[in-house]
């Protein structure tokens, strides 16, 4: 099977996130790096795309070049990431959707839920996939969850309970950390500081497993660092369509909690839960029954979990595979096997409709607000 | 030292309370049980205290009996435990506490805020104790974990978060199982379900610990079984005195939680969790530093973990011995040493205006409220 | 139903194995502590046993004078217990037995395979009950282990692997402490220090639960730190009667491991492990199945797990009340009811025979020996 | 940076090994798969090397053929990888060696300690690097153990005791399973079953992490499943140069474990462990301290554990990571830069001649045994 051609903005040398991509589009062989622009600085981009093996006039000085120059080509990218900062993410995807690449969005996919509803639009005109990396649905147990809630193993599902609480942003002297400070300041980071850094992590997972969609919420923000204007800890209360209850907290003071994502789900007939730092392993117990430890690689699991795993049971697999496992989606949905595990443009829409509809209603003391984005009401 | 001559009413045979407290009582040889009115049939308490030990004119039909047959005797009970039905708690425990015992009462101390400012005053008045029995509180690293908190180790605490969920109540076919019902009938719970049964225990605990106080409140509640009336899943934010944030959720259909009592406290410079279902250990990491496990029995506890711990480090002790600690308290103070670990009626006021204060700010959609008990704003 | 009389030789202000025995005897109101010989200093002795609540008269200055006391007493001890050091556990048992009282033994029972004899003949003889406190093995999911291997729920069991390895005695500036000194010198411990110390109820454990008795042993000894004559660390390999094989790892010097105690059981359908630190759960895992928690205070536990359990599922019971399990077989087997899960005599003599087999082997480089004490042959 | 040729023989559709090896090198940017030999069967190996992209002409249809057409290529492998069955690993990795390239083994290295010491003089004769896939030993976790070891923060080893026990091959009715019974039959797998598969990762990593080799050997077998020939089940004690005391207990019928390779090394003034399942935790206690939770990510790690993780604290990453580490080390050796970490064809004899001796010492009675290879000595 040739390798699909695949192409990158963001994520230059000393990111973060450019090497989880590199390494989640590699991994599994699907996609070469044909293309590229990485830098905000043309020169630096060009040249780290060249050491990375992309040829000189692939190696792209910034993001409408590398439109321009990929547009018209046979070869051109099969897949464009999106991984440059975030009030970016909305005018380069909808450019690259419009000329009809599949792109691959970091989260938050906008900023704002007009823009949101625009890119799903753009994306069911011209047809074309617009991922959301929401990467932690794509661990084998999380694909294994939501089948389980589909195939009915725990029944209707009463209740989600979901944390993504860390403590790397605890230390009050670090707070004018530039790193730090541009999440809790709305000049840099938009409306919200932890929820929409993770809490829309959390929200996701919470409405992929359980297979329903948020659509009223309540949220009680606080700033336990004074010094910051958004949010560093939030409780939000929702209802799905379904009739289930959710409860995410998601803190960023939470010293000791090193990861601190984690997902319980409660149906009528059994409940589970799971933990980011041992992904491997699903907790499940049938009502009235024993808990169990279903295991990544254990026999008879559901097709999804069997399919993302690539190592023998009890052999870890983590975050990079998770990334991996996103790029393997695409690769089969872009040969033409649909993955509907995908995180889509209507995903990131929601997102941002959680955000904006929790701010609100902390602003107004925790009032009940409607969470679904206006298009899908 | 001589034995304390203890007293107890209700905890009859075949209830799970009533061993719980004689074990509590006898364990370290502080009490002897003196006298009882252990059952709502009189003659069979009389026989069922006969049985445990008790002289035949101390083993009484009810408790109005006993307190005329304990009032005016020489060797009269030291301790009175109150461990009746939840409706009967306040006459009894106003009772005993008038005639100048120290009384013991389960919780809920009463069952309305009046009720409760009323023992309030009536143990001020007559200088007996009046404690109530959150012997989650009693635990030896709760203890340490309470001082630390006084200590500074973990500087001024920002942020509260506790869960008391288990799913001992998740079937809906059992929902109709008398021993369950009853906690989701106004009729018989009162004003709340869950929040009044395992919520308030996660309150004391957070207020226990952080040496603080709970003054606004913000509740959602849910009944995740539609038969019920009362809720059976609760979330609670609230603020405390100094400006801790708190967060507690409890369920009673969370399957697969076990006891599922845990608690997180997080401080400027540090923070540590505790679970129930591992008791001796107290999970602690400071600020920028590694976590840390604090063992029960380990070198350097503060005083309260060290005097009630009572076999060598990894050695565990469990629920039945928090009961017991909660005793050795009762029995120092008694003999005139002061403990201030000890909950006492202040608690179980707070507790009842807690639990109103939350059941209001539900049905208000979540409006934030004060749940400071009138006489002590 | 009338308490049973108690008394205590040895265990005095101050020591750590008196407290725990005293709780474990009065926890459960069985027992009441009529008559003692407390301290090695009569009238030390006599003052302590006094505080507790011991009448005069039967506050004793030592274990000779408590023997003629209570001999021909109408209401003497049903039960003596001998918590005195090491080396005079066989003098005393063997008089007390012989005095026709039952007796629980602090373990070793003995220092010699010749002695263990000896008791086991005299309690045959006189029909009384010699225990010996390996008091693990009163834990309720031990008991759950041993009737599930009974039960055949794993299957013929072909392997049993089990460790007791704590760090307390690590530090080679400690060494010289008097309270660790003793344990590896041979004037004080006998010819083997931390498997005859720590060992011996591994091997036990591992008998008990899979109800069968050690026949071969092939011992490895360590002395880490130089100065130490006798081990502190030992592998132990063994063969069981119906063809178990044993692995038994014991050290003092495994920094980290707090307590350290576990055992593993395989089997030809199931397996499973428990751990002295999370002694209420019992990991079981079926061949071909899932791993599955077994909690004590769950449904459908077998009789002696849920017998010796006294609240319910994921309240934690620790150390002390597995202690007070032993008292409550104790008190059954007086009573007339028959315990057999309560270890006696031949348990101790076996101990024995194992300690100085496992010596015996590492002096001659591992070569397999019997290990069968030679009346049991 | 250039890419690096890499060929690989052996490892074809459908095997586990190839995928882990093909993920382990492209992973991280560092080969491209240029050339193959991936089948026994010539036709199948060239169009499967072709579907994973490697050009028609270097699509070999067995290893002979790979080394002919590559010997003399201006652009020839970089690294050649040997993935066949075990018998054939030494003529192959050889030959390979001898025509002067790089080599990555898996294990076993070879079949007899005559070829392991055959290989060892190439390798040196030669200069080339030829690798063994002990991949465990490239751990970000595991790194840090040994630089913790080698920067004395543990102070002078004296035990090391590791565990390889997994139950997959537990059923006794699948014992005639092929792709099981081939392990338990000489005829197969050579002298020893369970040890050799599984027990040699083991004994590696307690050399790796204690920077030391085994000198003396004690083992004892079982064949727990009595149709196997070769054990299933071994102890081995042993000695190694420093004085370090080792336990290692490897099983292949141990229900429940599902990986089960885990090690604690203790020293003189502190200890750790980590296990394969949670491999990106190092669990360590400073002698008379806490025991303190090492996370792969954090702050101040020693300089391996730092270079082999890719994503932040507490994003767990796993075995195939593990695996590419040893590829990241092969890439930077080859370019010039020294991984002493890398394990190499010293370690592979070192872990044939264990295979014989603890095979020969378990035939002998559990007799200590030299364990060190001839050419060692």
């Amino acid at each position: 099977m040739a390798k699909l051609n695949w192409g990158m903005i963001g994520g230059g040398e000393g990111s973060q996130i450019g090497p989880a991509h590199r390494l989640g589009a590699l991994a599994d062989g699907h996609f070469n790096l044909a293309a590229g622009a990485l830098d905000h600085r043309p020169e630096v981009g060009r040249a780290f795309a060249q050491s990375l093996g992309v040829v000189p006039d692939r190696a792209y000085g910034d993001w409408q070049e590398m439109l321009e120059g990929e547009r018209n080509r046979a070869d051109r990218c099969d897949l464009v990431t999106v991984a440059t900062p975030n009030s970016t993410h909305f005018e380069i995807t909808k450019a690259f959707l419009e000329a009809e690449f599949h792109v691959l969005c970091e989260k938050p996919m906008t900023m704002t839920v007009e823009e949101g509803e625009e890119i799903v639009r753009i994306a069911e005109r011209t047809g074309r996939i617009c991922a959301v990396n929401y990467c932690y649905s794509a661990y084998p147990m999380i694909r294994q969850a939501r089948a389980m809630v589909r195939n009915g193993d725990i029944g209707k599902v009463r209740l989600v309970v979901t944390n993504f609480s860390h403590g790397h942003h605890a230390d009050a002297v670090d707070a004018d950390n530039p790193r730090i400070r541009w999440r809790y300041d709305p000049a840099t980071a938009g409306v919200s500081g932890q929820f929409a850094d993770c809490g829309i992590h959390a929200l996701h997972m919470a409405s992929f497993i359980c297979d329903d969609e948020v659509e009223m919420m309540s949220a009680d923000f606080a700033s336990t660092i004074p010094s910051r204007v958004l949010e560093d800890d939030a409780m939000v209360n929702f209802q799905m369509s379904k009739g289930t209850v959710g409860r995410l907290w998601t803190s960023s003071v939470a010293i000791g909690r090193q990861h601190g994502f984690d997902i319980q789900v409660f149906g009528e007939t059994g409940g589970f839960r799971w933990a980011s730092e041992q992904p491997n392993q699903l907790i499940y117990t049938p009502l009235g029954g024993r808990t169990q430890i279903i295991e990544k690689g254990e026999n008879g699991l559901y097709d999804d979990a069997k399919r993302l795993s690539r190592v023998a049971i009890a052999h870890p697999e983590g975050f990079p595979l998770a990334v991996a496992n996103i790029y393997c989606d695409l690769a089969d949905a872009i040969r033409g096997e649909k993955r509907d595990g995908l995180p889509t443009a209507p995903s990131g829409l929601r997102s941002m409709m959680a955000v904006h509809t929790a701010v609100a209603s902390a602003r107004a003391g925790g009032t009940w607000m409607d969470a679904r984005p206006p298009m899908f009401r």
